[in-house]
């Protein structure tokens, strides 16, 4: 598997996108309004930043996320091209899902979450584009 | 610029590395011993994991962490052909950066923190390799 992305918690995804071009010079790959957020790709060359920005009031893990820990880095995300294998490879090796089956996520992939207790405390997403 | 690496704070490198490696077959890239840490990457293909486990009695920045925070994700690294020009252009940006001036990193790197408050919570690192 290789890196996708890292998805990263904020309330303005706008600004931030405006921020991060200037100084990384990173541009917008991808925006869509999904799960109740707007979510803005940035392009890395090699994966992306995922900007989660909940909409108002919007009441989804994000918005929880932000009211107890702020704007930062959220998961990180591993790319593969079969993800119900990727799955059961991870859950012989003793990881645990948070989702029962793979989902669909934003961008149109297919995405799985696996439980921080279980992976060193990294909220990982397995996708599959 | 393009993803380089995310680095996790944990307090088992060796236990770390053997899950990740069977759970998503991501293999060590590389191992040292840097600024009081076991520092060991893992191979994405496209960037790498940076585990960082402080040595035994360690004081250092992430000691401290794992102690408040638990394990978990710690940075993103951006990585440049030029880290004190990705450094100006940042600064150039709004951004404030932790370090004065690059420093060595782990694996001979030359790198740069910049400050989350400036970056919408996210702790990032410039880096050359």
């Amino acid at each position: 598997m290789h890196f996708d992305h890292a998805g990263i918690a904020t309330d303005d995804a706008d600004a931030l996108a405006d921020l991060y071009a200037a100084a990384f010079d990173v541009p917008v790959a991808h925006e869509e309004t999904f799960d109740g957020m707007q979510v803005t790709f940035l392009d890395l060359g090699n994966g992306y930043f995922e900007l989660l920005d909940p909409l108002p009031d919007s009441e989804g893990t994000i918005a929880t996320y932000l009211e107890r820990n702020g704007p930062g880095i959220h998961h990180l995300a591993l790319a593969t091209p079969d993800v119900e294998a990727a799955m059961a490879a991870a859950v012989d090796a003793g990881v645990d899902p948070i989702d029962d089956e793979p989902r669909p996520g934003a961008w149109g992939h297919e995405v799985v979450f696996l439980h921080p207790k279980s992976t060193g405390g990294v909220l990982l997403e397995l996708v599959e584009h």
